[in-house]
């Protein structure tokens, strides 16, 4: 028997994944660039024993479905057979998150799972291959590996393809990042399914690839250079662009909602009455909005005016995987 | 003395004209398809008269500041320069559109303008001719010389460029068109400006000119065949397309209100309940809806569920340009 236990923080991207090569290997089309946040994340505990006759998931306090355990197993598999062993697991994941806050876990879910297991089964991959095989998991999870500013290079093989940590002298620790929760009743359209549909259909796609390098360029410039503005102003021009070629997909499609837009709005209002923030979005309806910590306080204070306090979640620089528990052959 | 007055129907494009090839004689980067509305239109007299000192330009009963008056007055100079006259104007310009409804009235107004010139000084413009001035004055002012169904075709030339009836066996007296007005405290990016900077910037403009013709083309047999369905989804996704081009400007924006998004997914709702329904937008809050006439009752109802009666208005296909008055050397 087999255990191990890790936890893995949330991270948001600045400069999107957009766009998978390969499905199989999770290999995306575009390098990203994100802050690891401390405000969300996973605790996970796996145990490998020669007396389960099945994988299983215990997803806060409650067994998961064969459809949702399903992911997690073929994930563990691949571990199984790097490790060579073939015993079942059990997979114990607690997200700490908002109640309600409807925020994807899935990177923080398969960092620490692949965090557990190189526990659990005394792996020992670097930090580097613990972040390409959080990626097979689910492809943002590779940079939650990682602490503070994380670059995916994208590669183009499974060895070539993983995330490393972008030096930054500390100065993510002077930002922050404040998460505008949005209550939406549209159906979702999945990230991995908007994502497919996008770049399979979108006549805006090909602008988003030849594009995105400037971004990223941009972005770790600014991240030299500790220069705010710039990094808000491309973390915000990126997010648009990505937002904008759902618009160009067949079926066209949006995860905006109109308070989606009514949070851009107001950052935008804040922004221009002096205090420098900049938003992002991901696929769904909820606006983060990246800004230094010594103006948080002055930016919740505005953004109560139109969202309620328990709407609003504040988030700092987050630390990289940590492993909380290894315990071999109990 | 030489008075000509006419009445101009404004139009809403399915496929948009979006960016110009061509500042100053207003050649479009693309061709585009409109449907003449009857429900907002523009009556303009104008007299040529001796004894003018300068332009004068009254609008819905008000004299204009000498901004305004100057983009008449341009326009009148060239007309001048037709008709070899010297003589200076009064233009006396009445906008029937709904109260408040902040709809763009530079397309009935100039095509308006255009007609009452050709009336007053004894033009005798073809149809072709009176839509290649009426673009000089405004773009899409082109295209409301004709009713029903039209498209501007972009030309490479002042000769080239202009507006033309798309035969439709009178399929448009089945449609209608309804406007949800959406008051928008933003502070505006006109149409004018917006254009420019998305066809400066905007790394998906390319994209919006490669595939923009086939949206056309698309429309044109949707309309040949009398299928309301292709035509509905070819015109909300050209619109979704156009609005996307903004969000990859530099820097980016958007005409979008949180109230925008409400009516679009409100007419995706309605369609999804079953009443085929698509939504198109311009630059501006507005929403405008394409239905069948039969459907417009069942969707005004679904409609006034979020949106009040004050703010719905409803059009049918219009008319070509109206010459009202012609009274040469009172």
């Amino acid at each position: 028997m087999y255990k191990g236990k890790a936890r893995a923080y949330t991270n948001i991207a600045l400069i999107k994944y957009w766009g998978k090569a390969n499905q199989e290997l999770i290999l995306p089309m575009n390098n990203s660039l994100s802050l690891t946040l401390d405000a969300f994340y996973t605790e996970t505990e796996v145990i490998f024993s020669s007396e389960q006759t099945k994988d299983t998931l215990i997803l806060n306090g409650q067994l998961q479905d064969q459809k949702a355990t399903q992911k997690i197993s073929t994930f563990l598999t691949l571990v199984r057979t790097m490790a060579d062993v073939s015993f079942y697991a059990t997979v114990n994941s607690q997200n700490f998150v908002p109640t309600a806050a409807g925020l994807a876990s899935s990177a923080s879910g398969l960092a620490a799972l692949a965090g557990a297991c190189n526990a659990a089964l005394n792996l020992n991959l670097s930090d580097k291959d613990l972040s390409r095989l959080a990626r097979r998991g689910s492809g943002s999870a590779c940079r939650s590996i990682f602490g503070g500013f994380v670059e995916w290079e994208k590669g183009d093989s499974d060895a070539t393809s993983y995330a490393s940590k972008i030096p930054s002298n500390d100065w993510e620790k002077d930002l922050a990042m404040i998460f505008i929760l949005i209550n939406d009743q549209q159906k979702d359209v999945s990230s991995r399914d908007g994502m497919e549909r996008t770049v399979a259909s979108s006549c805006y796609y090909p602008g988003w690839l030849e594009t995105t390098p400037q971004d990223l360029k941009m972005a770790k410039q600014a991240i030299a250079n500790q220069d705010f503005q710039t990094l808000g102003e491309v973390t915000e021009a990126n997010g648009l662009k990505m937002h904008a070629t759902t618009l160009g997909a067949n079926p066209p499609f949006t995860y905006w909602s109109p308070d989606s837009l009514k949070a851009m709005n107001l950052v935008r209002q804040i922004r221009q009455a002096g205090t420098p923030c900049y938003f992002t979005m991901d696929a769904g309806p909820n606006v983060k909005v990246l800004c230094k910590k010594q103006d948080v306080s002055t930016i919740l204070a505005a953004l109560q005016k139109e969202f309620p306090a328990e709407q609003l979640t504040c988030a700092s620089a987050g630390r990289g995987i940590e492993i909380l528990e290894t315990d071999v052959n109990l």
